[in-house]
């Protein structure tokens, strides 16, 4: 047995999205159960009875071998119950695919999530958050057309997954769609139907897929061997995003930021700006601040990053809101989030906003 | 005098931004009243001593020519008491310029209007619903550096700008920025410090700048010589903009949907879905609906189009809202705050909000 | 039987190229003969055998369906022996493809020509050119990693081609590679190793694949259906193509454009420049065309076109060479192989070459 | 005095291309002597009197400074006679550079060559192979529109390479144009028209201008401080590039590779491959390499580099041509140019081809 390939072992979490989704009578995609891990099987790319044979790999296992990569990666699928339909995952989803990471992370190698690609970039964003010293890598992925469709996205996007899950050496929460893998907290869904949907604005790509496979590895972040894995689940499910416009009135903001929120992403204007002329939002905001509310500040401009150098910037800074300088509108929400569940302190939560969690922002002085 | 080049004459109406920003003792960039225009005497590319003799141009006219052109540009600033931030740019402010367009339209070839970038997007979506049956071109820019700093992208956006608004066969409201011309309702800031900071991502530009003038006439509006000019000032200042996220409270939605609100763009995951889980959400929605708030959808990506194709977007469909395909979030906001002001009507609302009104949207099947 | 969906029949040959490869004993990829069609037969999104049943095809025929078409693609297979390595393509092999595509032009709806990528915009280029009055599709297509590996970009790249190959309204030679069709004589292959490695850099794409099929109709090129299918096949094989460098000399000049030399492309500096201080060229070039070689001009970039605004322009003009304005150096030099194999006469040879044949060029003034 | 801004000294060489032409009476662009340095020195961006009377610069000096900088920059223009057009300039002006440059180099802190863009990526390219030990920066730059003209990007690219060219730490030969910083061994021009119209397809850009300045430090060189400068001016003139093309034929490529060529750089299909059937070929070839010539190659594509994956490209290796991975056929041009004057040794030019000089390439395994 000493010729066989070695093995690797990757747990995939079904949690719903397209990529298992049928088209009802109407025409309608909706998910439909326990019969996407069937589907998989049935994949000669996905499933290779051989190797199944060679391996012995239990009946539950998967298993299958790339060409580009001398391992063989046997995998298991577990499927959610309900199937989650990505408009719906909150914090509440977010913290179950955590757990059902952090209870199997001694027995796989790395760790497959399929996401619906509408929220894949908040679940992505919040799962590098929840894990500290993640020595293993969490890929995300799912896709733009459904495994039952002829085309689809669906195995590329899977199998391409199933490969960067087994590389031991990434210990990043991360994306990978259309031949990227990207970091998970600075990917948005930039276009809602090309197959090479998502991007990474303000941050190189990780690797890219091809005739070779390309890994950029001083843009990974660097493996931390001596501290144990700590998952963060306990979340803030009171925190928003507001996006600003021109007639934003006093009451909407005022009753935007209710008594119980926790924390609020502001989408400013270009490089961080508010209007400066509208004393009655400056008040709410400065109100919200002081009672405790964490305010932070995104562009609403897709590259580039929130600063400082106008009027109507500065005076932003004064009243105590966070830049979050070039970090998605996903990624800030989901760091606040994350930091709003670890502290009850608004001192602390604002020093925790301004630090660099996991390369999910660059500071600009 | 025969020999003498053609004359146009555009009129420019500096409302405020960046360009004609100067910093102060904290280096910060503050608006100065009364020195642009002085300044734009001065520059050699904007303002030629030896053509205001030929062309005895008055004294508070500058004057110009570009290479590529024929024509001779005679131009007047009117700069605005106060000079706006463009994030303090509201309805009212839409409202001055275009009525000053309206009171000059029969002196002048042509109007620039210059205006902060972090709203230019917004008044160029606005200008281009308030003008029906434009004849003449009206072209917004600005500029990411002052005219005041050296190198500075101002002098060449205000002559491209010139030169597009002396072209009669432009009947639209554009922006021109970096080298391109755009479609006013289709253009974004897409970046917060880059010089070439604005696109069009759902619309092909209309003209390029470079060694020659490329001008893509069949991607601009045809003009309607019959017709005389209708300018829309009544606008509606409640209009709201709402960015879906993951723990959107009804408490949050319903009071942002708060008595007096006209309409609202919902800023909606992918190609245009809500949490279809979340009934309360959904009640909400309807109630307003019910009660006459005009209620539309777009993306929140940048490329793409809202369809329904899935069972979270039908819900949306069934609830009666208005999808707005590929328009941006900046045209959606402006035709919506225009519509409301033009009818009572919801039905009469939602009516023109799916009609096709200056090339803003592209209605997918 | 009449609830069948309509059967489209698509002949596909395949030359060889990448596709069909595997890697030998020392890790080269190289072509091996009588493997393909049967693994074509066993892929699931290629072949289906309820379908075969069904339309009861016959044994040599392959059946499939994508979900976004209602129609049903039956194809058959032609394995070229020798299988031919891109690189090692020329007019000889041009001929046969075409020759095979015309004798079987009124059984197929359309056909697919699998290429080696390396000279795949060459033969989409020369086919555009040899087929006149065309009423039916031609999809050059390949792939980047062959078939036989895992994952591949082949299935996908087939299946779209035998989508758009049976699709009666694109009249024209294209090239479908990773989720775009382009018009074949507009592609270039812009990169070595990516799997979108091909673009279309001076002409808008024809279509393109995703979550939704999107095609460009206004693109593409009218069908003339009054005209009866001409198939040029007599060509040139003495055409070259020579790029221009600061120290070429009038030897090699001189012995590159050999008495028995048709036509060269000049591959240019910039929009069509060569060293006017060089007379020593100039004179060889004027000679070369009084006896009688076609000599055309293409640049060197990828984008742009041929022009003479320079005084080093002018003198190109004055010679006699022909500006290919923004046609590829692929088409400019699959073209003159057609054009130089139409007629022997030079006058008329350049006729042709300054007329557009194939939406080929955009003639700039 | 002692408030006086820094001052920083920078000589630029203007050897001639479209930034300094006019159009002559057929409106066709000609250079002109003598009348460059008199419109830089009216030009207000470029020359401050107010700066030129504080800090008593000669007659001869132009002084500027930028507003993002806290510098001043006094600078010389040297122009050349004749005035080159760039499609004219070889080796020997390279050397004359080259000299001018090394005569002056103790007495500047930068250095600016104003080139036609047409041959710039050439120049750039030699320029960066010629200087060993550099600790000062060389910007290179152009413009697609003459100054004389209105508007142009000349001021710009003139002014942005001033700044960077009195910045110590950029020990390069770079590129400035249109807004990005890039390396002069890796530029290549990519459109005939665009005002944007260099790139850097396989290399990071070192710095990019806009509202900030960002200058990407990791991606530049370091500064070797303990090494004298070194200027190798003793360039091979007799260097080519060959172009392959699918009807190449024998005699072409043998007299093309005349008795007395050094060096040539074979473009070639995809990554690195020849027509590996046509054994007359590689027979040439074969012999060429046996008797001296330097035979290296580069890819036809854009994007990517030349390795051996293929049964063609093996060939390539066993023949003894070098790949020049992923540099540009103007990079290995120029290296060829300047090492085939280091040595006349084939063994050693062959060797000093496959090192890395100065970040040319990036060695793939």
């Amino acid at each position: 047995m000493g010729d066989l390939a070695e093995l690797r072992k990757v747990l995939v979490l079904y949690t719903g999205g397209t990529i298992g989704m049928k088209k009802n009578h109407q025409g309608v995609l909706v998910p439909v159960p326990d019969v996407f891990t069937n589907k998989l099987k049935s994949c000669q790319e996905l499933n290779d009875p051989d190797l199944a044979r060679i391996y012995s790999v239990r009946n539950h296992e998967l298993i299958t071998k790339v060409s580009s990569c001398s391992k063989v990666i046997a995998y298991q699928v577990r499927e959610y119950h309900p199937l989650l339909d990505s408009c719906n995952m909150t914090p509440k989803e977010w913290v179950i695919i955590a757990k059902n990471i952090e209870e199997n992370y001694n027995e796989f190698d790395g760790f497959v999530v399929l996401n619906g690609t509408d929220t894949l970039a908040f679940t992505s964003s919040a799962l590098s958050f929840m894990f500290k010293n993640l020595h293993k890598p969490i890929v995300v992925t799912g896709s733009m057309i459904p495994i039952f469709e002829n085309p689809s996205d669906a195995k590329n996007n899977i199998l391409s997954s199933l490969v960067f899950a087994s590389i031991s050496d990434i210990p990043e929460v991360c994306v990978f769609f259309a031949n990227k893998l990207m970091r998970g907290n600075r990917v948005r869904k930039l276009a809602t139907s090309s197959i090479d949907c998502f991007d990474s604005p303000n941050y190189p790509i990780l690797a890219e897929t091809g005739f070779h496979c390309r890994i950029h590895r001083h843009y990974i972040l660097p493996k931390n061997d001596r501290s144990a894995l700590l998952v963060h689940t306990c979340l803030s499910e009171s925190v928003g995003i507001l996006y600003m416009f021109p007639t934003l009135s006093r009451t909407q903001l005022l009753s935007f930021l209710e008594p119980t929120l926790d924390g609020v992403v502001l989408m400013t204007f270009g490089a961080g700006n508010i209007p400066s002329h509208r004393q009655d939002l400056l008040d709410v905001l400065r109100n919200a601040v002081g009672r405790g509310v964490t305010v932070v500040s995104v562009t609403q401009c897709i590259k580039g990053s929130v600063s400082f150098s106008y009027e109507t910037g500065k005076c932003m800074e004064e009243i105590g809101i966070i830049p979050c300088y070039d970090m998605t509108v996903e990624a800030a929400y989901a760091k606040l989030v994350v930091v709003c569940g670890m502290t009850r302190h608004s001192e602390e939560r604002a020093e925790l906003m301004r630090q660099v969690f996991r390369g999910e922002m660059t500071i600009q002085h």
